[in-house]
């Protein structure tokens, strides 16, 4: 089992990062020609700079201090203020009286869960009610895709339909769950869409090979695309699952993360809907959606949920069942789940400055995008997709050098690793080879976030452009 | 798969507290004898009245606050103490400007899991240093017992020597992740300790049956019997495990709740430094430990630890690659294990009220287990060995009716899930039926904490008692 966001490239990184810090606490002189990693290989905003909202951090500590230190001590107002003391009270009401720090029944707290179905009620603005008892709270979006995907895989004959390239949580898990990866390629060339035809075509590939195919992974923004799929793509890709019967992940997360206009989301839920599969309950639909993500950026804090549309009783049995092995999810992961879903009112004192943090978060988010983008296919050899969503560029390198291809063979490492790791001790740079998330064979390239500061990525796309004139004339 | 201490007894009792409280709020006269559910099914203090400890709370707080409405604010002195101040500044500027949102190392903060260290160096008193890199810290202990038992179930016939009975996230894992489970039984006639010959036998017995017998898994202070193993018992399961190439799993979450003066707790890290093994490298341990039990009863907090002693690289590498696939665990958690493991210190404002809130809990769960173990053993027909540690009684019910076996096998439910469902709808007690965990065939009881408040319990033992005559009549 790999996993590239923390695989190779980024234990050198971490190597490199604590021999600079004792060179620099020494005042040694540098082996290197930079003074600090960049670290762009993981989607961890509030590592590289993105500071908390501080409504949401503001009601959190107030819902884990007691009340005599907290919501009720005589100077509270004095540092805190007064929507987030009452929403604090509210939520500790919510909390029973059992407080932060009890267990939670193991889909969650059930007003915490009522905040996901009022949020996805007015997402998607269709008369079917949410249903609070098919929200599970879990922690991060990892953990509740790891506990269907255990549900699904039955024996090792059963296969997982999964987006090439893909986040690797998908591939390391199925791995790990003994069941078969069933690739489908995505179109690099039409802004990483997904076509139908193909599709049709890997099913019946995997189906020929006596694959028991159960389940599709759909990434809508994707990742590590950034592509924006169109309503009349997701709407392809629900009926495509009710036609062959199958369960529908999908990974959401990046749903507020869509920098341009014209490209809103559209959600999976929402597409089968339209599609009439709801009314008939002719679709079983997962859909997951995380704290970590979107302007938020709360990573640490492990918040997420997954929702359940038409499935049976005896797989929400089996879910129930394997949330209940771990307990329940981190109740703070959960509090700032529901602070997403449900933001401070517009009567309230601090909605204004909430929603500019968030609006502040977000277009710069959407700058960076751009510098990047812009950037590395300004990189002779180089040529990178529009990151619509989410929060990454994957660029192709298409002029990788025979020799380093020959050396990569060589050291029984991809060419995309070799290269990643060059990168890295030349410039600090620290990415992920793209074989990390899968590619077609003969293509070569990696993932960047463009999360560092506006500064730390202009240095770095210039950084890219110096370094792969030097690769290339290296392996020349 | 099936998960006792969340399951039909539970849900049954969630859905009577629903009934419950429809009556309650329309006013309407009950169908039960009682107002509310007495949970003793799980150990989660802070769900039955246990209050949170302050000092921990308010350093969490101050973590969580962006500096400016915290630890910077002008105005926070006169709220938090200048201890918590301080600490919450130590640890965020331990965090590296990352704070509590961002993802951490896979293993946990380095700086918690220096904590970790000089706690357990502390502990043990041995001159064997304890290595940071060998500490993860995780979700609750749940996830890292989880995580360990998928590295070492490599195949269908790899086998894991557990308890009976134990504790189900053991037997739930290893049936998750298809392996044998290898029972041997604990001595419930000497206080539950466990003999050496019964090792042997039961491992003995596995091998004949072609299981490749890979780990151990010793729970001390146990859960559910209460027991707390001698410094030779402890010894003898180290030399056992060692001699067998068996990896020791050492469930030492109830590590600080031992409630007698002579039976102090003896971890298996110290057992094995004491027998030599530590020095030879001849034992692979790995030790858990939790914020969920002892005095924090911090259960939603999730956080937890670790230790592996003696492991190689490889299984190492393996871990960390499992940790890294959900990323990190929650950062809340790893500062509540940090807070446990280093408290204020002595010259420090917070000491005295924070030892003295300690001291207050550990007093009255000490009283507590008495009032129930005593009340237990007074009741015809019930036998209870004593609660030395942890948090639960296990008691067996020596006259269970013939009638109600067979009427249990009617049902298609084990006698004592017949009895725990007649005790929940006649008193509102919840308790887990002792099938959940695992006995000798033959055996009926149940486990209950001692958790609730003094009088709840004194009401529970006395209610017990009577619905032992009621049901003992009804199925003569």
């Amino acid at each position: 089992m790999e996993y590239a966001v923390r695989g190779t490239v980024v234990i050198a990184a971490d190597r490199i990062n604590d021999e600079l810090k004792a060179e620099q606490s020494m005042g040694a002189e540098s082996k290197y020609k930079f003074q600090k990693i960049i670290y762009t290989n993981i989607g961890n905003p509030q590592s590289v700079g993105q500071q908390p909202l501080t409504w949401p951090r503001q009601v959190l500590a107030l819902i884990d201090l007691p009340d005599e230190e907290g919501i009720n001590h005589p100077n509270i107002q004095n540092i805190f203020p007064s929507d987030a003391i009452a929403r604090a009270r509210t939520i500790k009401i919510g909390l029973g009286g059992n407080g932060s720090g009890a267990y939670s029944h193991s889909k969650g707290i059930k007003m915490f869960r009522e905040d996901v179905c009022t949020f996805l009620q007015n997402r998607d603005g269709i008369d079917v009610p949410t249903d609070v008892e098919n929200i599970f709270l879990s922690n991060g979006a990892s953990a509740a895709i790891f506990n269907l995907l255990t549900s699904l895989i039955a024996d090792n004959k059963c296969g997982i339909m999964i987006p090439i390239p893909q986040y690797p949580i998908y591939s390391a898990s199925v791995e790990q769950l003994g069941g078969q990866k069933v690739g489908y390629y995505l179109d690099e060339k039409n802004k990483w869409n997904l076509s139908i035809d193909e599709l049709e075509r890997s099913l019946k590939e995997a189906l020929e090979n006596g694959t028991n195919v159960v389940a599709f992974v759909l990434i809508n923004p994707g990742n590590p695309t950034g592509a924006v799929l169109t309503k009349q793509t997701v709407q392809d890709v629900v009926k495509f699952c009710s036609k062959h019967n199958l369960v529908l992940l999908a990974d959401e997360v990046y749903q507020e993360n869509v920098y341009n206009e014209q490209d809103k989301f559209y959600s999976c839920k929402r597409a089968a809907y339209d599609c009439g599969l709801l009314e008939t309950n002719s679709i079983e639909l997962a859909s997951f959606h995380s704290t970590s993500k979107g302007v938020f950026g709360e990573c640490g804090r492990r918040g997420g949920y997954m929702e359940l549309t038409g499935f049976d009783e005896n797989i929400k049995n089996q879910l129930y069942k394997l949330a209940s092995a771990s307990l329940c999810s981190t109740v703070n992961g959960q509090c700032m789940t529901s602070l997403m879903c449900r933001g401070p009112s517009p009567d309230d004192v601090s909605y204004e400055s909430h929603e500019k943090e968030k609006l502040d978060i977000f277009n710069s988010l959407k700058k960076r995008s751009k510098i990047v983008n812009d950037g590395l296919n300004s990189i002779d050899g180089f040529s990178c997709q529009p990151a619509q969503g989410a929060m990454y560029c994957f660029p192709s390198i298409d002029n990788m050098p025979m020799k380093a291809i020959n050396e990569a063979a060589e050291q029984n490492i991809t060419p995309d690793t070799l290269y990643a790791l060059s990168l890295l001790e030349r410039t600090g740079i620290c990415v992920v080879p793209a074989s990390g998330f899968g590619q077609r064979p003969g293509r070569y390239g990696f993932r960047t976030t463009f999360l560092p500061s506006e500064d730390d990525m202009a240095y770095s796309v210039n950084a890219m452009k110096d370094h792969h004139k030097e690769f290339c004339q290296k392996y020349a």
